[in-house]
């Protein structure tokens, strides 16, 4: 099974790379972002340098110049490339990224048969991360190459068909009795370490909403003035709206119209709103006369009977900041970098988007983004 | 009781500004820090705006231009004079800001025997509001002259008398049971309203340190090569000390001496450590193998037997981000900007410092800074 | 005389301090202003450093900690205070600055006789060019006392009376044949270096106008829409007006009223206008069917019968860059940095204005300042 | 002949870039430099908008979408693209750029001998107008894409051949008895707007060297320590040292090797020194008691007998700001704003590089660069 996770997850990077130039796959529009090219070498130096390196005999490093051109943060494996130039790699080419994927390939496909012979679980449980670790990368490369091409006056589709609509069931309150409940991933199957350790959490009794918030309601409120309200707002938002001069979600056009990965569209006023910061979260819930759900809650009320769109249209803000749970910690050696030295300063997301691989998120799965990030499909659920 | 409260707290802000010159006071080191004439009349300000407008019968404003100077981040009070600009207000002198408090203390003298009889209890509730919002800026008023003293190479001494050495206990770890506990203010005396709803909080066993971390400590931490090992720190914190410079604490000199209220010091390493962001609390703990508290762990271990140094020294950095208690609604009207608007970004400080004026922090106390702020009386208490 | 110049110098700084509290001293509004006390300060610390420590036996320095306060930006005399942060030397006091004062001029009232007796050249003519050196302070201690009342929204007057109106000349082209010309100083009496060496030119044929441009005439200029006409501008200048929000002159209020040495006055439109950036200048000029002169043309040009408003009320720009003449060597030693090392990226400007003390400027005078700079008493004589 | 260099330029810049693939054409490294497919483009929107459009009958626009993309500085053409984005434009690709050039340059092809049997003068010139503003986007075609390869720590090489050695003259003074001469373009054949009127100008007699600075000399000036010594340098240049941590010319490495089309290379000391700002050519040149020549003089200079290295190796920085001849008007319509608009904050260089297209260079031709730019071929040629 993970032989074929990692065929999988191999291959898929390279279907969603496929509908892009060499050009499209260079692009780098902000320093959070980074070029598609970048994320399919990025991935492929993580096998390299985890699983491969110290695990096959005689493996031989594809270039010894590139580690430190696709490293993206791991202090202790040396040094990177400056995150902002990216995007100013021509060179190696896309094809020769695509070379270096088919090497590190063939070499897990001899390497995978003699692990799951000798059954060293740490070295299969880097595969596995690796795969996880490629997924994230996979809804990365969408929203990047979405946000580059958001920068071009032409605003090209990366997808050219048309768009199924969405129906958004109607919107009810369901109800959570509070008390004490288990937060964090129950043990079977993977997790990152930041769902846990597992443990239990007293919530109060709280409402949340079975769906999430709509284009058409977030139009409501851009309508009412919302944007123009300091009093709606938490001053690093208001400041934020003042500073960029937001008026609408990132990919929202002045003629009512959608970009999107279909290119410009005409607003779905019932699907989801999606590209919104904490910020515009928070304030379109403020003057719904609503909250957004702490991560607790979102987990906690993620099973109830009703409760529609969890993780196949946008991710959720969520009320709480990324901090460990009690008695996180992070593992020992480079992967202990993954995920706790990130835990300040961002909030938590939950649930999954359209741009989330198959399999990849679970209820509870801690995304997290800066809270005045707007390139993501990020949107509201409301609670009370 | 009021009466008293008012009196007291008024006197004391000129009590503590009584140091400075015309020019000291007006001095304004960086946009976060005022100066202290500001934070005189700004407080002045807050009861003019707030009580004697609304509620004193013929009041007339001491002069219709300065409230655009002296309201800080009030949206609903009208426009202001930008932030990072009150150092340029060499008018209104310091002499007219002190005639200007005369002016509204006597007409709260007024006021005040009349809400007594009468009492209409949200006025008396924002004079006790007022008193206390202004022991707020009353430490204010120490740590931003002392930061804009830090920017004279002469580094001037706020006190001219030699400080008291401070001896600190044994170091011992103090063990919690955990269990659900009660967090927030339990009704009784003032309170801010982020201290409430008071609400139950499941919290696992923990110990707590009896002290917080010496300077001694700290300057072993240095030695170690702390401000040098990317893998001790949080990814924001290391990029801050790279971006910095930082190599130790604010106010530490190159020589090993400590600057302070009184001058240039010889450190004294018993004394706690302050002037340190969250990130170097963090990366501290980190070093020490523990960790910081929790803003409920450290309100539920600050009854235990031993637990020294709780509010007397300095603010204590926990793991916690600011964020609203369940149930959590600002009030209406203005007083409704003063604490909900800044629920992001920012680390909850526990305790109290030397800089607090007697009688303001509560074991419920929430303060906050964003995680980056090295000027306050901010130090460490390690749990585990 | 010499005696007569120091004399009159040193007490006419006080005499333009005088209206000034220790709170109005001390202000910094850009790091490109200095404070009053830091000019006070400065222009003695020349006389100390330059004059009184090398030729004065027995001379003391006032205070050894304070001259990398005071040193502008003499690398050769050792570290200095940055510029941005002289508006936060709160110490020294006014008080001790009038003190240092004192202290300087009692010394140098020891040592100007024994050097008239003596005459040793290079120390009389330091005296001299710290006394002409006090000048320029003069005058940047009013422009840059201005520009941080401008800051105020109060819009404190630094001199209450009522300003004088100016009646201007009618309008006249006044022709110059060209051929050669002689430029720079002529010798006799004190020039700065970048005056000389005087040297022949080559000037075309030319009309400049008797008078500069005026208030009324500008205000055409806006009324027509000048600032929105990106045809009339140089292309950094139009990227000023864009980035800086440019719509009038600096201290054009937006009622037509204009603030100035006397507070906010109704706009005299016979007065010529000022604190106009060079990019101002030249668009005025281009959208009137001129230019500005070149610093040759203006120094011809001046001694031309009818050239009015030559020196008394505003600085004018010229379209020439701030350049060595001919065989320029800057001075050895400490004073070679006076001037040389900035001739680059900045524009001449020639005349003199109401703020430049009696006596200092001469046709052959080179002020100079960056294009963008609009808190000068600056303004437009047209050519063609 | 027009036919001939119409013909002649249009092919050249596609074999300039032959050599690059699709992600290096697209490559932006810094605001101030443009992806090599946008120069392709650009050039080819000018010949679209300023010839074909208003001259060819019939002539339809590529894609009425491009302008806005290409075009560089117009704001009398309409709007555009923010210039430090156009290294995201992957749309349109390389190769749509190049059938752009196609569908171009048939069209002149047919427009060509329309013009020249009817023979109106304006478009003719315009048509040679752009042939010679593409020959100096070819440069900056070269020095945009060498910048880019520079931050790519791979260094690839646009041209893998091994380069020639280049050896200097031996070291000489060419004396110029000064005295009136004539400056500018003397009729007969092209020239840019800025090179004329011409004009006599008086020059004092001076010395020029006979050829340029060379690396060996340029890095005995850093062995003895140039990049520390504040006093060689203008104050400006000194900041720009310390901001930007300058050590050495933009393209030396840290082992004394240098980077350039051929990719790293061993240090050919008798090469003349390239990459340099304004700033490094006057601290050089102070430190070699000498000077930079004024443009004038470089021109008056250029006829002598002797002078080497005029025109085929590297730009030579002059002491003239970049300021208009007298009499200069720009031309009218969209084409004035091709110079004039830029004559502020820049430095004037004369001569021409080894990237300079052959032919493009005259006596006469004035380059211009901000005093900080080092991403050119500019180098030094002393005076005295």
């Amino acid at each position: 099974m993970l032989t074929e996770l990692l065929r999988f997850t191999r291959a898929h990077s390279l279907a969603l790379a496929a509908p892009l130039s060499d050009e499209d796959a260079q692009l780098q529009s902000m320093p959070d972002a980074s070029p598609a090219k970048w994320h399919l070498a990025h991935t492929t130096w993580f096998f390299e340098t985890l699983v491969l390196t110290p695990h096959l005999n005689g493996y031989e490093i594809f270039d010894p110049r590139w580690p430190r051109l696709f490293n993206s943060y791991y202090e202790s494996l040396g040094p990177r490339h400056a995150r902002p130039q990216r995007g100013l790699l021509s060179r190696p080419s896309f094809a020769e990224v695509k070379a270096y994927r088919a090497h590190v390939d063939a070499a897990l496909a001899d390497l995978l048969p003699q692990l799951l012979h000798s059954a060293p679980a740490d070295a299969l449980a880097l595969i596995e991360l690796g795969c996880h670790h490629e997924q994230q990368h996979q809804e990365l490369l969408l929203t990047d190459i979405l946000h580059a091409f958001s920068c071009n006056p032409l605003l090209p589709a990366y997808d050219a068909a048309t768009p199924a609509r969405v129906s958004a069931p109607e919107q009810a309150w369901l109800k959570h009795p509070g008390g004490i409940v288990d937060i964090g991933h129950a043990g079977g199957g993977f997790a990152f370490d930041n769902e846990g350790p597992r443990h239990p959490a007293l919530v109060t009794p709280f409402e949340i909403s079975n769906r999430l918030v709509t284009c058409g309601e977030y139009a409501d409120f851009i309508e009412a003035g919302g944007y123009r309200e300091p009093l709606l707002w938490l001053s690093d938002g208001w400041a934020a709206v003042q500073a960029q001069g937001w008026e609408r979600p990132a990919y929202w056009q002045e003629d009512g119209r959608v970009f999107g990965l279909h290119g410009v569209q005409p607003m779905d006023r019932e699907a989801p709103v999606t590209q919104l910061s904490f910020y515009e979260a928070c304030a379109f819930a403020e003057w719904a006369g609503a909250r957004l759900p702490t991560e607790f809650e979102w987990e906690a009320a993620s099973g109830l009977p009703g409760f529609a769109q969890a993780a196949d249209q946008a991710w959720q803000w969520t009320r709480s900041s990324y901090a460990p749970y009690p008695g996180f910690k992070p593992a020992a050696g480079a992967v202990g970098e993954y995920n706790g030295k990130f835990m300040v300063g961002q909030q938590v997301l939950r649930g999954g988007s359209l741009a989330t691989p198959p399999g990849h998120a679970r209820p509870s799965y801690r995304n997290f983004f800066p809270p005045a990030a707007r390139w993501q499909f990020s949107g509201v659920r409301l609670a009370r």
